[in-house]
């Protein structure tokens, strides 16, 4: 018997040598792609190893994965059975009904991208036309920038396809001189690199189209699970290293996203980058230091590009990467995303977005102003420091009713199958539940009822359901953590509505973004005090608006002008500054207002 | 005893073990600079160790030689001795007299560099200013570009110089950033590459003036002496090490020059380079196969700006890498950089500009239109392939009159001393006298003559002195040698002049440039076929005239943009395919015209 530990939904499963791990992850719920029904002919089965022994490589397998995934760990579930007695495999992200990276319900815009690509007969050498290789190309391409690379490239390319090429150029600058079969090729890729999770949208830059995604953990998250822990540890010695972290989590989605859509690197040209201002400046390789102090002035606040070979991404070293503008020390990019993707700046009467995360931004629009603010909300609605919480994946329960009697009346988890765990949205409806039916009082503590027992450390815990995993259960402590985090968010909406001397009911809009996606009961969040009480249908789940942002940066280099001026407009709200901040959250933990 | 071989003059010494290099060079005539009279409180005496042993270093030198310059193999002459059976020894190409190196008779003009410094103190962050310290640095050098590596400086600088920095831009991009102490020091070189040497000029960018230069050979001798071999060298496979070669060489000059000078290679902002099209594409790294046929089509022939990094060489990265645009396939930069310091293009009435070399250009301004040629003319009047030629340093033959019977009636050599060769201005001398005499007639064969005997090839060989490294001697073979250049040389100008229906009377200026410096006797060159016969007052002798093209695009970036200009108004006249040539060339290498 092997323990199988599989991430990143954070499960032990108990798997004899005999059985698949298909097999295996099925039996407790989790499920992985699988259109054959594990006879190894679609391929689409896919998980990596981590730590451990597996069954050797069969032949199936080395039919249907390419080298390089096989390379990096990537095994057919179907196939493989574990050989020693730890195993700790990754499901991947993308498969099955992986939430956060699920379409939004906004749109990008029409194609327009930094990178164009021309394939182009030129006039070859002749009696009488001695002129360069390089004026024949600027015959073709007028005015085009060629830096040193392109430069070596253009004579060599000419000479071996009867001067015909295909050009790619970044704006002006020509970044690619290739044989003319090359053409219609071109991708880009749509960075958000989170706190705690880095995902990659890629793109075909010539249709506009997403193509793919893939997500991983951030690298960085051995360096501090949070914002203000990474910033210390950023010493002077210590950047490059977290540099490189960040770099090879985006390195990382990349090359899995080559190797399943059999990509060259060469042919990513452009990658857009979203995150909060620590994630900008770290990626970036800056100084944080002035992120964790007053007057929290950030090193660089502009739209930055800079080459893929300055970053040392896998990808065209003469590609660009652009950076976003963050709006302030504490309020990245990410949220300028979301102000852009939601279109929130042009809205006519007080709307608001917030960005739900481990970090939550907010904005608000009033009178063509935009002013925006954030709170340390912590990653419990992400399903982090839950003791069974679990992201948003295959086996999570996702939706939870309880009766007037406290007892859990229905729940469902994501594909269908068993729980396992516990997602942000099941966390919501569980919480909002407990309360509405008196388990959890007003103050948050856990009254005395039936499924409530004492846990081994002696606080209260109670029993939500038991799955192939084990006991589901919800502590004492995970509803403080909540509360906290609730608390944090409500504070800092109020408070920036307040500012601006607008009432609830003033919102015509309220955009919600972040990792819930569209999964959240509105009423149960409004229980909790999680988002304002407005009218239903003023209330819009975006999902991953700062993948959006980035995605419309990516495939229209206009909107990049567009966020610069639009981060011109947004004045920041220091919360942190606010003599209120400390009364307003202590009187927002409680659950008051819950009817 | 130890044979001491003497580069680049290429005698060799007999030194015994108890003499210094300095007494045995002073003994045959090789000055080398020394203000102490051997004393070695100077430090002025340094040659360079190529191969074999010599003493160690002693007290006196560990002083006086900075460590780079002793780990580079220099020495003080004044202090070392031989210490192996054969030793190699390279003295300084900057010594005493080398003409290559003396200063132009052409100026360069006023000071207007690429490369512009300011020192600024910016406003540091406080509560209500937390603008970026990006933004800090914009609101001082409005419109900047800012690329990654000062990105990356910026913060840490700013915040541990209080807010102030010594800020360096190249054009609008900002290259440096340094503490407010780095005031003041810019440096840049100007390069001509030579087909055989590598000459760099050193300058303070901010005053504008020059302040050292050094001279190597161009390693890329070794894949062949010249242009047509080592573009056939260039195949794709070796192309990156012919490149090397050239990069190295601008290295080797630049890290003498940074020892003397005690500056630091990041200081290096900026550099021009100007070459023949072969060289051009070489250091590039361009491929010259273009350069070697029909139509004779350049990869390049544009101005191209890189970055330092781009070539690896050794200077500030992220500072420039200037090349004016070549000409033409067999027309290059120094060529551009000749017409150009010459200010020929202004001129009125016609004017020719010749550059005597290993390739000679010939440039004619007639109604305003510019039109060049060039001609594979030989090292000879360099000093190469001539049985006792030099290079124009100390021990040089640098004036010679033959009386009218043949016999040498007046010797000069560079320096004073005894004659160990004879350099350029002295054969053409030389020649012209043997000619007049009679010793050389008009099909240039050597005649019976007291001072003519058979040499060891049983050839004739004119017996002109003797000095301490033995006879000089000129041979039939130099004879036919030097009749081959002027030749070339001379069918050149002729047909450029006829083409354009120009006498030689018509002319009103013609500058010459190129090794001979300013040293040649006018009526000699005439004499002997090798300039046009018109009077002394229209010849301006002009030296290392593409050097000072070179000089001028490096402290004017203005003076690039009019090169450009320039070259656009340029017309290539193709001497190869010129029917008339070889019947003019036959018809040149005669001296039928002395009297």
């Amino acid at each position: 018997m092997t323990q199988v530990f599989v991430e990143p939904i954070g499960v032990t499963v108990e798997v004899p040598e005999s059985e698949t791990l298909m097999d295996a992850l099925a039996r407790v719920g989790i499920d992985v792609p699988n259109v054959c029904a594990g006879r190894g002919t679609c391929g689409k089965c896919l998980i990596r190893l981590g730590a451990g022994e597996l069954t050797p490589p069969t032949e199936v397998e080395l039919r249907k994965v390419p080298e390089k995934l096989r390379d990096a760990g990537w095994r057919l579930a179907c196939q493989a059975r574990p050989a020693s007695s730890r195993v700790s495999v990754e499901v991947r992200e993308t498969s099955g009904r992986r939430r956060i990276l699920t379409t939004s319900r906004l749109h990008h815009g029409r194609p327009h991208p930094a990178v164009t690509r021309v394939t182009a007969a030129l006039d070859p050498p002749a009696l009488g036309d001695a002129r360069s290789d390089l004026e024949r190309v600027q015959a073709v391409l007028h005015g085009v920038e060629v830096p040193y690379q392109a430069l070596l490239e253009i004579p060599d390319v000419l000479r071996e396809n009867g001067w015909r090429a295909t050009f790619t150029r970044y704006g002006r600058r020509l970044i690619d001189v290739e044989t003319p079969e090359a053409a219609g090729v071109a991708y880009g890729a749509a960075v958000d690199i989170g706190t705690s999770k880095i995902i990659a949208y890629l793109f075909d830059l010539v249709r506009g189209e997403q193509i793919d995604a893939e997500a991983v953990e951030n690298p960085q998250m051995r360096y501090g699970e949070d914002v203000v822990s990474r910033i210390a540890r950023a010493t002077p010695e210590a950047r490059p290293e977290l540099a490189a972290a960040a770099r090879a989590g985006i390195n990382q989605c990349l090359g899995v996203l080559y190797a399943r859509q059999g990509i060259a690197p060469r042919h990513l040209y452009d990658v857009t980058v979203v995150g909060n201002t620590a994630m900008h400046h770290l990626a970036l390789g800056l100084p944080a230091q002035g992120l964790g102090a007053a007057p929290y002035a950030p090193a660089a606040a502009e739209a930055v590009t800079v080459r893929g070979a300055d970053l040392g991404l896998d990808m065209n070293p003469e590609g660009g990467v652009h950076f976003p503008p963050p709006i302030a020390g504490f309020v990245g990019s990410d949220a300028l995303a979301v102000i852009a993707a939601t279109r929130l700046a042009s809205k006519r009467r007080p709307s608001l977005a917030i960005d739900i995360g481990t970090n939550t931004e907010i904005a608000l629009v009033h009178d063509g102003r935009v002013t925006v603010t954030s709170c340390a909300s912590g990653p419990a609605f992400e399903g982090y420091q839950i003791t069974h919480g679990m992201k948003a994946v295959a086996g999570a329960i996702e939706k939870v009713r309880i009766d007037h009697e406290g007892r859990p009346a229905h729940l469902a988890t994501i594909g269908g199958g068993q729980p396992i765990g516990i997602c942000g949205s099941g966390v919501v409806d569980l919480l909002a539940g407990l309360v509405r039916s008196g388990v959890v009082d007003p103050s948050g503590r856990m009254v005395s009822h039936p499924l409530v027992r004492k846990g081994e450390n002696g606080s209260s815990e109670y029993v939500l359901t038991s799955g192939p995993v084990g006991e589901i259960v919800f502590t004492q402590h995970d509803v403080r953590n909540l509360q906290l985090a609730k608390g944090a968010i409500a504070t800092g909406w109020s408070l920036l509505l307040q500012s601006l001397g607008i009432g609830v009911d003033d919102l015509c809009r309220v955009y919600v973004a972040g990792a819930f996606g569209n999964y959240l009961d509105l009423a149960n969040a409004q229980a909790i005090d999680l988002l304002p009480p407005v009218p239903r249908e003023r209330v819009v789940f975006v999902g991953n608006a700062a993948g959006v942002g980035a995605q419309m940066a990516l495939i229209d280099v206009r909107a990049r002008r567009r966020m610069a001026r639009l981060r011109a407009r947004i004045t920041f709200l220091e919360l942190a500054g606010n003599s209120d901040f400390q009364d307003a959250f202590a009187a927002r933990l409680g659950f008051r207002d819950v009817g």
